[in-house]
């Protein structure tokens, strides 16, 4: 497969980037399992995401209901979820929760996967989290971006096309100059649709160990690796991979 | 003077973290001198900055001019200087000459500076070049931003009061948490008028060595700082200022 000459990667981050769903079931058991012993909390992260975030996400894009910043759209539906379970926190402990968000911790290769490939290329998020949260979640993790981009400076979420070309036109590259990384084909292909390189790293334990295998490749994307390891090793010279 | 309690730092770029005019004058001099042996290649500088920046932005934050990409901004203005100095570049060397703003280097203690800031603040630019000169900029001269904030995200420039409060809405910090460091008088006190915390530093050698003094300091600013040392003294605790 020819590498696609690029001057960029933009890259997905939950689920791609960062391991979210481990993430949060362990800061939610620990904050309110005392008080939810019942509780499955990997169905408790994985309700929070589809309820609180794909869920409005998708609406939104669709132009069905107004733009809405996405961590409120987070903490709505975990005072919900909280209800539900019948876990009563304090108002310090549900802000706590509500920010784990910008707390998520990256799969184990990608630290260094990035410092190599921020050698070759600019690097940055382009990711559905807000401006802040991508930044106190890089600041803390030690991940190092050329800058970040968040769907929020474009006032929609991804897929809409607009995130897309609003990435290549801050970066001031074409689409075809720039690559999206990501975990979710349905990103990918809208990417894709709006000219851009594409580079699928599917990642089988995002939704946990028990869930459906992740999407066969499209012949389309650009791309396929299984982790940022094999990126580096698809998206770099061979000569100077060694060097991180 | 006491230190104000703030969560994150935006730095004013030219003048205030790089040496604009050392770097301009070098580069136009290395790459047009041999057609231009008696332009005085510091008052060339001079003249692009005033002529292809202060001016026509003052005019569009006035609204006397509708907003403009500041590259097409000094693009226009080398032409017209290069034109009046009888300077005959060919294509490839204007726009070399055109990018030379991406390539500015900080002032020495300012890398050391921002590396020991960052550890207890959130710091990004807050500037009137564009996110791409801004993340290209950072990226060659090995400076380490939290992200990148340039005024191209708010459609106007400063001191346009919009710039400071969206900084500070992007960061999700009250203005009251965030603090503009600059050179500039100016635009510190539109900071200030939105509510943001201040930092002066003067930079003397801004526009040469045979400039005017900078401004006297305004007592409404919170710090007086000599340089980017004198700032992490004021700005960190003392017990962990060693630790860089």
């Amino acid at each position: 497969m020819p590498i696609p000459p690029c001057k960029a990667l933009v890259f997905d981050v939950f689920g791609t980037v960062v391991d979210w769903r481990t993430c949060v079931m362990n800061e939610a058991r620990d904050l309110a399992g005392r008080q939810g012993s019942r509780v499955a909390w990997g169905e408790f992260a994985d309700a929070w995401r589809r309820q609180g975030y794909l869920a409005p996400i998708g609406e939104i894009v669709a132009g069905r209901r107004p733009y809405c910043d996405v961590e409120q759209l987070l903490d709505a539906t975990l005072e919900e979820l909280l209800v539900l379970h019948g876990i009563a926190l304090d108002r310090s402990e549900v802000e706590r929760l509500a920010r784990v968000w910008r707390r998520l911790e990256p799969w184990p290769e990608v630290p260094e996967g990035l410092e190599r490939l921020r050698r070759d290329y600019v690097i940055a998020p382009l990711s559905n989290g807000s401006f802040a949260l991508l930044t106190e979640m890089a600041k803390r993790a030690d991940l190092r971006w050329d800058c970040v981009i968040s769907t929020e400076l474009f006032e929609t979420y991804k897929p809409d096309p607009r995130t897309y070309l609003g990435a290549a036109r801050l970066l001031d590259v074409a689409p075809s100059e720039l690559m999206l990384v990501a975990a979710h084909t349905a990103d990918l292909r809208a990417a894709a649709g709006c000219g851009l390189r594409t580079a699928y790293v599917p990642r089988p334990l995002e939704w946990g160990p028990d869930a459906p295998a992740p999407d066969e490749p499209d012949p389309l994307f650009d791309v396929v690796a299984a982790d940022f390891g094999a990126l580096v090793r698809q998206l770099t010279p061979a000569a100077t991979r060694g060097r991180t």
